[in-house]
């Protein structure tokens, strides 16, 4: 040892500089070195292959013997054709595929031919099946199954039909087997080692969710429903105004060729580890995430900003194929989403792989708000909006999906419809992703359980809260709307294009005894409302409803109901406004301020010739214009409102065929539409698709002048039989979310 | 109109081309246009300041008369001196700072002097206090205060002297205000309009969570674990092993110059909505995520690599406060965490704020495992582990935090204290957060409540689960181990320096009725177990406990234990590595198969001597030896096991002062070591702090040759009375977590 006392000088360095950095380069990546002992296996992508031969020792002095004498595999048949047992049993048929793709928890056969007859006696083999670059046993990644009742590995195997050297496996996984992509070997036993089939891609098969069989978490009784939520291809989705309903169809692709592996990519995209790959939960909740492109570099880029001129605009999709497909080749964010479009896609993904997912409309939405059950409006003195202090908007409508499945992470009864939404939520504490919630549990104002069930809550239940500012900047609450957000919520209905009110899964009946119960269950868990007991008004306003063409001059009324036994003055203020569909005001173009004397118990009408002029220039996206009346009663002091959306009915797309009504048999589509209006469309993009006969395709239109029409006749082959739809939607920034679709019934 | 049938020439875009892009450019920026009504406030830096004179309506024609005759202020004190009221009674004298610093639900003082005497029935006058971008009284970050009874807003106001001009003010925010810091007003009401103070930053103010106060949610009842948590600024945080514990102690620094600025800072760069900040709940799941750098470039860059150059290495650090400073400086996340340093740097943060934390450590904690209630460990067919496929592993200790607040959110019965991990998960999916999850709902097994309640279960109930691995890749589960994970959890007790052990915090005791409840309640959650019923074996292996200090030989004990009334033979393996905290093994050592022969009921031991050649040139970083011993008994078949960790003891820095141990008066310290090894240590880092007294400070060694002495002298003022701790680590890549402390009371 060296003298203890020799002072070593010390490099002084004051602490505010930086510590000596190392030359040059960018700080190293973080790896996974002393952290974990082997990255986790999250990319189903890389399939590590097994070895053709595996010793049980070492090779003796001269090498192996060799292995003639012992059993050898010539031949493994998947039976993939669509036609066979596999796909038809197991609802995969529609899939445009060349693998073989089944659903876990029910059997599937394969066909192995060995190079004798087979004896059952003597010959010992195993299919292998991995998924996952390290498939391991212990993890479910690797599973063995053995042809014998005496050796079973949790996939159940056994000997359908032996006949000589051909031997039909039937394969039951387990009904909680991972969901992916998994490579098949066929492995036989020697006394020296294990021989195996060498790797073969065209070996691979799929496994999905299986909601016809009771053991899956995703089972689902109600056949029609089943067949509807998981093999539909084509869809509705609704938006407009709840007493006023658009639709928007749209074609799921959920099983055309390369669909299924994108939406495989989206999970390895995620780093989802392969292991949780069967859990629809985590699943869903991942996706819910990654379906948008925040934080993650997810699929869809969401804008509402009405430049989409680097991408596609929302409007004008007609399907999910072209987005999944061009994420998956790309591996870019695919632009442009708004709500409908992340939940469309989103339900594309859900019901490739086999979850039962629907998408929903909620009319009157209070979206942005994170989860608060108030929305604020802020009046004037006179009752008149104040725009500069109003900041909450609720939104005309929003989509989200629901998925089906039991819910093993939480008690008894919150299995059955869950809500996901991937529609990133703007002003929530950087909340990308949301559910899923049990349905029922929102019902019930059971909000403590995961996912967000209290954001869906206030979704359906927000109130909103008029304010009067007074000249010192405090406000106080002149009126609380409790009936406007969440008016109606609506899906598709099973087995048919027609809508179905699904309003009661999420909510009592207004004004029962059970919605009050609810609502005071909410605040226990936090969701506080407005506590104003303010009487009710004797009079009230009234804003009926109005069914307009864009374009079109129209009649607008302001109604005001007395109740009372005086006569009653009301002051009021009728603010016309175009509005984006998440309530965002863009321009006004209307402002009235009546004077409207009552008798008692009287009604009284006013009303307005409301010109073209006044409001085309200023359209903006839909063409939604939101008038709110406003209006304070002399007498009593009492300030009443009313609120109305106007979604502006479109010009329709035509679409016709011809040609034979056959599988593989060539026809020919038309898409026909005449602009109505006096002024040029530019830069028009016309789409059209339909589910198993005609890929997505468009065309580009520099200009349609006013008054005239475009024809665009596309040559087709339908790929499978059955019902279908031909959607097609034309697009450009003066005239967005046109659309027309046509029914079609394939013959075999 | 023109001739329908005149047809536009269409521009035929083939639909595998992408559209016409627009000329050049980034795709444009993603804003709020058409999505919010105003962008989100989310930032406590960017106030919005009030008009000097706000018009009750339009200036007649000679503009607004003057306003000379009526009342003005003249001075505002916020009474910020830390001797004054305000401070003493709030808890925050300590805090070293210019401004004022107050706590909600309690009543803080300010005085204003007006140009004339107050008349308190003519002058109206208002204090008001805004914070964010657009402060407005409906979303509770406008709010002003009255001077009257009559006129009150949900902050109580009152007149505590009026004395001519002067009139002390009582202000009450409610116990639920929103937390960071605010701008105040005076603001007079005259005929025109509102006159107001003009904006004065000196008199910004910063309100803080009260645990001292009933109505506040992180009211904590026991006074001396309030003084600990949230007014303590020196920790202590364990690690080594269960039956070795070692110490670190840390400098939390909330109260020091810049830190509280700097966690408001850390909201702000989260994007956490102002309103949303009076809620510990959502602050404390926000912080989580942003204190590590993934996702979101939050805080503290995580490495285990042991390559530390381009920042500091986790074991160097000697406190938060230059952690917390540098990312508020540089707005970039600072190089390098391991999980103490997460921990530490949020526990800094929550009591900064004012939420009651502590650190806890976990001795075997299954980190990394996705919440799954198994490790793997894989032996091949002779119980010899088989490194290739063992991929799981389990940290020797794992540090997170514990916070305390009522959980609103969730039924009654899981306030207090809740879990928040700041540790990135690198094996989950995406779960770069983790927490608030009630404690009580994890000893109850009541994993079914956000957030994360399974995941800390897993934590510390885990099995490990021995598989042996046949020939076909098949595995067997040869053993269960029960009772290895969540061995011992500790945190340091209030008011002293000693641990206490928490671990009847989370688990009932091993064995017990209830343990075993919970652990069926667990698995209904989903967490299952490995379900084995392995008849238990009748010879058992044991290591025996080992204290070695690093750079010693030393000698390793098998013992085996036979409970036969036979004799038995074991086969035994035992395998010695260097393993990195996390369990990660990164070179083995030591290799023994000894066979042991027991007559009944005997006991035999192994010993064999351990050179410290055989380890030292393979240490990494903390210095842990890890032993597993397997066996299996001829006569029965069972495999048996034994695992041991032992960390290194480390050589100690000395720390002397000498000086006036007096506040303000020069004081000098002395960190002292002498290089115990004969190898040359190079670039050395010394670090030394102590709060409230010494600022983090550091010193470069480029080398300190074996054997030698490096002495460092610091001069440092105390700033504040009372118990403090210097603490000194010297850190470089040979030689990691040396350390030294020294308790040191400051007189007034």
């Amino acid at each position: 040892m060296a003298d203890a006392d020799a002072a070593v000088p010390p490099v002084v360095v004051p602490s505010s500089a930086p510590p000596p950095a190392p030359p040059g380069g960018a700080p190293p990546k973080v790896t996974h070195h002393g952290r974990v002992a082997a990255p986790v296996a999250s990319s189903n992508e890389d399939t590590e292959e097994l070895p053709e031969f595996e010793p049980f020792g070492a090779p003796g002095p001269r090498g192996f013997p060799s292995l003639a004498e012992y059993l050898d595999i010539s031949k493994v048949d998947m039976m993939k054709n669509r036609a066979e047992i596999n796909h038809q049993q197991h609802h995969t048929d529609r899939f445009n595929t060349d693998f073989l793709i089944v659903r876990r928890g029910q059997e599937f056969q394969v066909k192995i031919t060995f190079n004798r007859p087979y004896d059952a006696d003597k010959d010992k083999f195993a299919v292998e099946f991995g998924i996952g670059p390290s498939p391991q046993f212990s993890k479910r990644t690797y599973m063995p199954v053995f042809p014998t009742p005496e050796r079973q590995s949790p996939w159940a195997g056994r000997v359908v039909v032996a006949a000589g050297p051909e031997v039909t496996m039937g394969i039951t996984p387990t009904a909680d087997a991972i969901v992916g992509r998994y490579r098949l070997y066929v492995a036989v036993v020697t006394p020296y080692g294990i021989r195996r089939t060498c790797t073969d891609v065209s070996r691979d098969l799929y496994i999905l969710y299986n909601p016809w069989v009771k053991e899956d978490v995703v089972f689902l009784e109600d056949e029609e429903e089943r067949d509807e939520c998981v093999l539909n291809e084509s869809g509705v989705i609704y938006h407009g105004t709840w007493d006023d309903i658009a639709e928007r169809n749209w074609n799921f692709g959920q099983f055309d060729f390369g669909v299924l592996d994108a939406c495989l990519y989206v999970m390895d995209r995620a780093g989802m580890p392969i292991v949780n790959r069967g859990d629809p939960v985590k699943m869903a909740r991942i996706a819910s995430a990654m379906l948008n492109s925040r934080n993650d570099d997810g699929v869809l880029v969401g804008s509402w900003s009405g430049d989409y001129s680097y991408g596609v605009a929302p409007t004008s999709w007609t399907g999910s194929t072209d987005i999944l497909l061009s994420y998956y080749r790309t591996r870019k964010p695919v632009g442009y989403a708004q709500c409908w479009v992340y939940a469309a896609v989103f339900n594309s993904f859900l019901r490739c792989l086999g979850i039962p997912a629907r998408v929903v409309t909620n009319f009157y939405s209070a979206h942005d708000n994170d989860g608060n059950l108030k929305t604020d409006i802020i009046l004037d003195e006179n009752g008149r909006i104040d725009r500069k202090n109003t900041r909450d908007s609720i939104w005309n409508y929003h989509c989200w999906n629901e998925c089906f499945m039991a819910r093993a992470d939480l008690p008894t009864g919150f299995g059955g419809w869950q809500a996901v939404d991937a529609t990133p939520q703007e002003t929530s504490d950087g909340m990308f992703r949301c559910g899923p919630a049990s349905v029922r549990a929102i019902k019930h104002g059971e909000l403590c359980f995961p996912f967000d069930a209290a954001f869906v809550f206030a979704e359906v239940n927000s109130d909103v809260v008029f304010h009067s500012r007074k000249r010192d900047g405090t406000m106080e609450v002149v009126k609380v709307k409790k009936d406007h957000v969440g008016r109606l919520i609506l899906t598709k209905a099973t087995g048919s294009y027609d809508s179905r009110d699904i309003t009661e899964l999420y909510k009592f009946p207004e004004g029962s005894v059970e919605e009050r119960t609810v609502l005071e269950k909410g605040e226990v868990y936090g969701c506080a409302r407005d506590q104003s007991t303010l009487p009710e008004a004797d009079v009230e306003l009234r804003l009926p409803a109005l069914e307009v063409a864009v374009g079109d001059d129209f009649e607008l009324c302001l109604e005001a109901v007395s109740r009372s036994g005086e006569s009653r003055t009301v002051d009021a203020y009728i603010t016309g406004s175009v509005v984006y569909y998440t309530g965002v005001t863009s321009a006004d173009f209307l402002f009235k301020t009546p004077t409207l004397e009552l008798e008692a118990n009287q009604s009284v009408k006013e009303l307005w010739q409301v010109p073209a002029r006044s409001y085309m220039k200023k359209l903006v996206e839909q063409a939604n214009l939101h008038f709110i009346a406003t209006g304070k009663v002399k007498e009593t002091g009492q300030i009443i409102t009313a609120m109305k959306v106007v979604a502006l009915h479109m010009p329709k797309l035509s679409i016709k065929v011809s040609g034979l009504n056959k599988v593989n048999e060539l026809m020919v589509a038309t898409v026909d539409f005449t602009n109505p209006f006096s002024l040029v469309l530019e830069h028009v993009y016309v789409r059209v698709e339909g589910a198993g006969v005609l890929s997505p395709v468009f065309k580009y239109y520099g200009l349609i002048p006013g008054g005239s029409r475009m024809t665009w006749t596309e040559e087709f082959t339908p790929r499978r039989a059955g019902p279908t739809r031909l959607i097609a939607t034309l697009d450009c920034a003066a005239l967005r979310q046109v659309s027309g679709q046509l029914e079609l019934d394939v013959l075999p």
